[in-house]
């Protein structure tokens, strides 16, 4: 890994190098003196492996406001001496920086931590040495339990205080005068009763209120932080410098809500911005956070889609909202029959009121009536017949949009432009973007869109819609997406689902992506959707919203259930919003908006949920059944403070265990990891489903459980443990 | 990882920092034109997770002489364009490059080779670039398949054509500029009938003997080179120039045994150099490849462990060898009872004529009698009484032996005289060296004295025997070492066995480490020897001998089958030939000498045992049994070659089933990877026990096997294709 690279290769490669260079000068002696200086200092300690880092280095990693962001390397040297090992992290480019010791892991890993408060780039670095006082101490302890003389060794410890004195402040100096003196004068060794004072102020006690000997001095809390105070100067291995971008708490947990204004039409009212307004009380009931557009813009009129994306638009058909621009108005128009800018302004405002994110969409491409294609022809493919070449992926053809040509020489026009738009938008209030399609635009071009945006406007969160191979979708979020799109739909099964969310949670992709799970899409309505009926519905919303801090649904279909496809084998719906206008009918009966309400009130008031990184597996002996928690410990590694990173003050633990058969009842036993749940093994404990209000008292392993998809397909419990407080009453 | 750093790194990272610049300074404008120069010819494809590759090019992956290097890259761009990419690799720091294609694999992942015919470091890169030709091609058959009308897209492809025949020389101009005709000229699209002689140049073939089309054109095997070689400049990533360090063929496989020179004693003869000298026909005999000695230097009397290592030593005791130094004597000087130099130089001599290879141990500490001691009493550490610190692992202390002081101010003049000691013994023919406990020695010593030596003398071999920590022993390998001690002697069971296996050959970890595996040494009599008897003894050979294509015995006591500890729990042999002379009966009937010799002329006559890559394990439905294969295939990724890296003249499978219960007879059911083994399912094939020298015909899966530690605890089968003139004759 790249971090071992400057760890301790700065020394490490100058000497052959240089030996070589002196060999080859014959004038030269052997080269020793040459190398002499260019080497002095050579830190032994070696710093490899540090998380988080993205391609050791050249992209930040990601953190939120508020996290603990745990750094952890391998640092180790040769031989058997004690190490230092310290974390300095500075806020920002120029900010102070502050220090705290790591602390030893197994298998020569450790670990530190910070927290960040503040918006943007925060840097981080490791450095490492040989703790010279610690090794004496650790060898001079186990020399007097042998039994062996250690008069000399006191004396050895004596001059590495003295040492420290030398480099010491008035403030310490006489302190460690004193230890020196009491490490020379000790005639019955380590266990020589010791000045009192300088007991006391090293906080250096005897065994039951016994003086204190030298023994108890060099076991005293205040002895180790004296000394590294005054470490003398020797040589350090440093890592490189990294970084970890802070996003606002929004990029890291939150639930999206997808609607397309047009459709919020009712019998009287035309779908327009206004009527996105009069159903932001709904969303807020339904307790989502973010109310994502699809384009609001002006949409072409050539080569138009009609219904059910046919070839050829009827008079009537409104035309996909992906195919921007008509006459004067392009990526910063709204669509008239939408409304005006005020409009949108007026929607961002009410949004705020109720506490929600409105995301607009990016998708840079152009109807053939989009205003840049006649102002900015450059910015186009042209054939040699002199047509603009469309959008195609052959044999496949959408007439209706032109890409953008982003290898044209006029291409550094161009990306201003594009980030023009980004720019036009923050102006009026949006802070949340989803990104169409990014994977068919240059990696460089997003590199520098989201670094350019997000340095004047750090809150900015972009959502990267990039379905397509796995590398890719990696590389956008290593390049700076906030959040992504990912194959969750698709994921079936518990082996599958519990594979594919431990890579995206346990790996290094844990460093520079998060998942955003989305169980339907305007462009996604899976087999499993259309043909598992509401259990199926019910089934993934929990999976969605409790294996992801952050999913959306694409609604109101998916509370109301929409699930027939364009035809068979489509993952298209029938009737698509992409191309008609919808009625909604959202007083139904059957709608699924009271559950979707319940499950986000759970997220919300569950601090477990409001991350992925506690996610666990546990095991049940029936496939057919998925189990997990997430848990929000002081002791978790990788926990991140809600606000302010402290230690939570209401320990939070979150177990589920959801039934992925949506016809047939399923059982089985439970064999929880209690560890990892926070318990104690032989402690009883309650656990208390949110969704039906029931509670059970548990001790050890296993545990039955049993789920009827046409009830409810799910547990999610809030686990406590018997001490607490917040239990529910008495076991049923 | 870094290599995606340079890859795309160098365009991208500009563009942010540029845009900043440019728009804090006032008068400059929104700040493209700059960007443009910087940014004009930014490549789009990403190069990343480069192998092999050692911590980014940090360090030399590992190679040995004949090898064919297999490199692997993530190679992708944005959008569905076809991407070309190439490697480029040069023998050493001034040598020609060549450049060979990359063939895509699965999952964006690329794969070239390149051989390796000279020792010392061989440098490569990657490029990659879009192929524009290459999708255009794809895009238009795609287009003419679904019956579009292609006119259009046929003078686009004439122009990429054309461009190609601008950079073309007089060679390739004509064909270009025929072939860009007939795109043009193509009245029925691609169905259009072509120049016979153009197609004939490309070797386009119309379907059986008719008129090749253009489709047929553009299919012909001639037209991608043609394309390639004149594709027009454009922009193209580039990963960093990596690294691989070549050794000769003895860094990959070689079978060790080490012997105590001093007791090769018969009752007329005294343990000596030329004593060694009339064991070579032995060790010949036995197939070994390597005779390593533990120090032949004179040895200190001060302090000097006694028999068994008690503190203090009898006036016969000849104390460890490990305590070097007496006198005049040195690490340069040969322990008079042993001879002389020049009996070294004729012990190197009748190795070297029995293409053996002698290995001295290099062990940098010294006895308080070693000249250095007196001369440069710098080179040591000195306690407050005056005293020179022993070595100490406290409590334990070893007052016989005096650490050098690697941290001392002349430290120059010590790595130099260090290096002096290995120049001196490389003068003397040595090529190979056992290093003691170099992880009680700076990292930097050992890569400063590594590159140093083998910029000189390439063919030099060290093999680190460090004892210690993973990541410590890793580290070791990453920073030069050939070889390296492992766990092996400890990992026991199958489990444990073939996941240790796995991670030393099936990861990262095989860029750099070379296990060379022992089942015993003077320092290790493990406790499955101490009690399993002699098919213990059997067993760990045949794993080691098989598993790894580096193994070592410690001889005469393996093959004598010594098992007595000097104490219960202790790992350490009674009478230790590290404090004693033995007398050693290499006539005893119940001696494994013969079954040693057996393994290893298999080892010998089986290319398959000669490199560690193409381990597998395949399932057997017995704990107590392990199996596992190795092959010599053209198919396989990590093939290497023997001799210079072609083809195999004679495909070689080996696979062992090793009974891992010393007491009791075991059987099970084998399930075959037959992939791995390079058969195809259903084809019967002939599997011959070079041990027991019967042999199966089978087909398919599973298989039975049964093995009775008491005859021969396992089966090394060579498995022969139905077609293999080399298998044996009929079925048993």
């Amino acid at each position: 890994m790249a971090a071992g690279r400057a760890a301790d290769g700065r020394g490490s490669k100058d000497a052959p190098t240089a030996a070589r260079r002196e060999r080859s000068s014959a004038s030269a002696p052997a080269g020793a003196p040459g190398r002499g200086r260019r080497l002095a200092g050579r830190p032994r300690p070696v710093i490899e492996a540090v998380r988080p880092q993205v391609e050791g280095g050249r992209y930040p990693a990601k953190a939120s406001l508020g996290e603990l962001v745990v750094v952890e390397a391998d640092v180790f040297a040769d031989g058997h001496d004690e190490l230092f090992v310290e974390l300095t992290h500075r806020p920002g480019d120029h900010g102070a920086g502050a220090t705290v010791a790591m602390t030893p892991l197994p298998d020569d890993r450790w670990r530190g931590t910070f927290a960040v408060e503040a918006l943007g780039r925060h840097h981080f670095s490791i450095r490492a040495g040989v703790d010279h006082f610690a090794t004496w101490r650790h060898d001079v302890a186990a020399r007097a339990a042998a039994g062996q003389d250690v008069t000399v060794e006191l004396e050895v410890g004596a001059g590495l205080v003295k040492a420290a004195a030398r480099k010491a402040g008035p403030e310490d100096r006489p302190r460690l005068a004193a230890l020196a003196e009491q490490l020379v004068r000790a005639p019955r060794g380590l266990e020589s009763e010791v000045d009192a004072t300088l007991a006391r102020d090293l906080g250096a006690a005897g065994p039951s209120g016994a003086a204190p000997s030298l023994h108890d001095l060099l076991d005293a809390p205040g002895l180790a932080g004296l000394m590294a105070r005054n470490r003398p100067p020797g040589p350090v291995a440093v890592s490189p410098d990294l970084t970890v971008r802070v996003e606002r708490e929004r990029a890291r947990f939150g639930a999206w809500y997808e609607l397309f204004p047009r459709s919020t039409v009712t019998p009287d009212v035309p779908g327009t911005l206004a009527g996105v307004v009069s159903r932001l009380d709904d969303v807020v009931r339904m307790g989502f956070d973010v109310v994502y557009l699809p384009p609001i813009h002006p949409i072409g009129v050539t080569s138009r889609k009609g219904r059910d994306g046919v070839p050829t638009a009827g008079p009537d058909d409104p035309g996909s909202p992906w195919a921007i621009g008509l006459g004067r108005g392009g990526h910063t128009a709204v669509h008239p029959d939408l409304g005006t800018i005020e409009d949108l302004d007026r929607l961002v405002a009410a949004a705020r009121d109720r506490g929600l994110d409105i995301a607009l969409d990016l998708a840079f491409q152009c109807s053939p009536d989009h205003p840049w294609v006649a102002d900015h022809p450059e910015w186009f493919v042209h054939r040699p017949d002199g047509s603009i070449r469309y959008a195609e992926n052959p044999p496949k053809r959408y007439e209706d949009i032109f890409p953008l040509n982003f290898d044209t020489p006029a291409w550094p026009e161009l990306w201003e432009a594009l980030r023009a738009v980004v720019e036009f938008w923050i102006g009026h209030g949006i802070t949340v973007f989803r990104v169409d399609n990014p994977h068919t635009k240059p990696f460089a071009f997003w590199e520098w869109l989201i670094a350019t945006v997000s340095d004047d406007h750090p809150e900015v969160i972009f959502l990267s819609e990039a379905f397509t191979r796995p590398k890719v979708m990696k590389r956008l979020a290593k390049l700076g997406f906030s959040q992504s799109y990912t194959y969750f739909a698709w994921r079936q099964g518990s082996a599958e689902l519990e594979a594919y969310m431990s890579e995206l949670v346990h790996t290094d992709v844990a460093d520079y992506l998060r998942a955003n799970l989305w169980p339907n899409t305007p462009d996604i309505l899976t087999e499993e959707l259309q043909t598992g009926g509401p259990p199926a519905f019910l089934c993934r919303l929990v999976l969605a919203a409790t294996l992801g801090a952050n999913y959306g649904i694409y609604g109101p279909p998916f509370e109301l259930v929409e699930h027939v496809p364009r035809s068979a084998g489509s993952e298209e719906y029938k009737d698509s919003e992409k191309y008609a206008v919808r009625h909604w009918d959202l007083e139904r009966p059957d709608s699924l908006a009271e559950f979707v309400a319940r499950v986000n009130r759970i997220r919300r008031e569950n601090p477990a949920l409001h991350r992925d990184a506690t996610l666990r597996f546990h095991h049940v002996d029936n496939p057919q059944l998925l189990c997990y928690s997430k848990t929000f410990l002081v002791e978790e590694p990788r926990y991140y403070g809600a606000g302010p990173a402290h230690a939570p003050r209401d320990p939070n633990t979150v177990l589920v265990v959801v039934n992925l058969d949506h016809r047939f009842v399923q059982s089985g036993w439970l064999q929880l990891d209690l560890g990892r749940l926070g318990l104690d093994p032989g402690q009883p404990f309650v656990v208390h489903d949110l969704l039906t209000d029931a509670h059970y008292r548990w001790a050890d392993n296993p545990h039955y459980v049993q789920l009827d998809p046409d009830v409810v397909p799910a547990h999610i419990f809030r686990v406590h443990r018997p001490d607490d407080p917040a239990a529910p009453g008495g076991p049923r």
